[in-house]
């Protein structure tokens, strides 16, 4: 069974892979950059080289496990975490821990090999949103589970697998993520200074000065974030207030696929196809009405936040919480803006 | 001048390098991995192709910016910060933001051409570690500055430069990086609930149960902790209570120089020469008698915390602040403890 471990100083969960742990001496060797596979786990027709499906978007006349279908959500084949079992929070003399209990599953966005989520249609993002919609409704049902954190990781060097297949991941965790915890804090602080949500405000600012500006469409903006920790660091926000990303209605969901299909095409284009990571980030699980969630409907706002791996400096961040852009947003927005796509 | 900013919801400072900027095109070639120069402008007798030395350990009958030294420190030829002018925090709308001042130098810690601090002197180290003392020493005198970080890239996917020479850096800020802050709360919260350093607690911990403990050796222990973020992590920490890193005596010292060396040459023997970082946590500067610092001297305790840089599982975890470490730290332990150095 995996851990969950709390750091004792600063209190982050983490987790400890203690049973797909590899060996010490696997890390003599640093992975190589990709090798081109000839076969595909994910692509259609090798259904049987995943584990079963536990969520589809396929045609009725196809069977579950079977070809044809649009998109798949099977568990992960190495799950950090097990769906199997209590948590058992304890003690070990000064540290804390619980078991590493949670899903993993991974959302295969389309039946082609097609790598990047920038090359899927329009309609495919948005099967893979309402996809993530379903699934963290489900999770929510578990009471064990506290977040859902759902990302992507395209490219080797942002984690990404061998099988360059455009898929995402979810992961259940009975923690809510430190950064999470953070930003609802944060914006809680704000609120109860301004009566107002920070990120309505920041909206309001962006389209105001339009200096970090990236896209404007619909009921979604496009913006390099004032404090970029990255170059080229991306957010997607949704202009109307809301917390929480499951209340997504059909046609918002439509708008939010048209730009990050857009968002993801002027990175591919402008930037040569880098490899990136994005989070969803989200209100918690709503049976968690207390202290800082309390308000969370007023001062809570979803968003997507978009980080392309092109530098690397990250030893020292890591390290510190302390974060060096080379590139202005300002430019990397004026650089974005103009790529047609 | 570059600009300090501050992320408007959850408070993290970050440096926007506005002067140095690369043009958004120099990212669509993404950095080239080493190759070897044959020209170092860290070594002896190439002084002229630094900036002039701000402090040196060279012998007396030497001369400033002159071959025949020890150890130098000059200032970054491209500094992330500049060390003229005022702060000049200030609003712009709903952001903050201040002149990005502070000092970034570079520490180069032998006059040969060595690129890993593991093949270095013990007394080379332990003069590396008496330079950290003077410049931070020094750099506190300068009334615009909360904190040193002093850290070191070795390697270049561990953010190293192309040039191969064993140095580190420190960076004097104008705000307490996140990361320091966290701990300074973490373990105030500990002392007010137990009256003990929650660093010392944990000392004695694995000291009892030896199952992630490295070394013991003299004043010093180097342990894997217990929720590593990453395979292999290390903290090396004083067995006794100081949470200031420049109190640190002659003697320390070559202790602290003895264990350095020796871990980083388990993990350059064990794990083949990988890539790493270390950062120093120590107190933040004296004078900041306020809030969570009114009982540092008691609740807080500097170490070095280093971190091998072996796999890419990154963007996720920057996003999340949710770390997933595949390697329990018992194992690590256990590896590095039998490596013969």
């Amino acid at each position: 069974m995996p851990e969950l471990r709390k750091d004792p100083i600063i209190g982050r969960w983490v987790i400890v892979a203690t049973e797909r742990a590899k060996k010490p001496d696997h890390y003599l060797d640093l992975p190589q950059e990709t090798s081109p596979e000839s076969f595909c786990p994910f692509c259609d027709g090798n259904e049987s080289s995943t584990p079963p499906e536990i969520y589809a978007l396929r045609p009725k006349h196809t069977h579950a496990n079977k070809p044809g279908w649009d998109l798949r959500v099977v568990p992960s084949i190495a799950p950090f975490l097990r769906i199997e079992g209590d948590l058992d929070r304890r003690g070990k003399g000064l540290y804390d821990l619980m078991n590493g209990v949670g899903a993993h599953e991974i959302v295969i966005e389309t039946n082609k090999h097609i790598a990047n989520m920038a090359d899927l249609e329009e309609s495919q993002i948005a099967e893979v949103i309402t996809c993530y919609i379903d699934r963290m409704l489900d999770l929510e049902k578990d009471q064990r589970f506290k977040y859902v954190l759902t990302f992507k990781n395209y490219g080797r060097s942002a984690g990404g697998s061998k099988y360059a297949h455009s898929r995402s991941q979810l992961i259940a965790t009975p923690v809510n993520p430190k950064r999470v915890k953070e930003e609802l804090v944060g914006s809680r602080i704000y609120y109860d200074y301004h009566e107002r949500c920070v990120f309505c405000d920041l909206i309001r600012q962006e389209l105001d000065s339009k200096d970090r500006l990236i896209l404007d469409l619909d009921g979604f903006i496009a913006i390099a974030p004032f404090a970029s920790r990255f170059p080229f660091e991306i957010w997607i926000l949704p202009k109307k207030h809301t917390c929480d990303f499951t209340r997504l209605d059909m046609p918002s969901r439509l708008e939010l696929a048209n730009i990050m299909k857009k968002v993801l095409m002027k990175l591919k284009v402008g930037l040569s196809d880098p490899p990136y990571n994005y989070v969803l980030h989200t209100a918690p699980f709503r049976r968690q009405k207390l202290g800082y969630w309390k308000s969370i409907d007023h001062d809570y706002h979803w968003h997507i936040e978009i980080m392309p791996r092109l530098t690397r400096l990250a030893g020292f961040e890591w390290g510190t919480g302390f974060y060096i852009c080379p590139l202005p947003p300002e430019e990397a927005a004026r650089f974005l803006r103009e790529i047609k796509v």
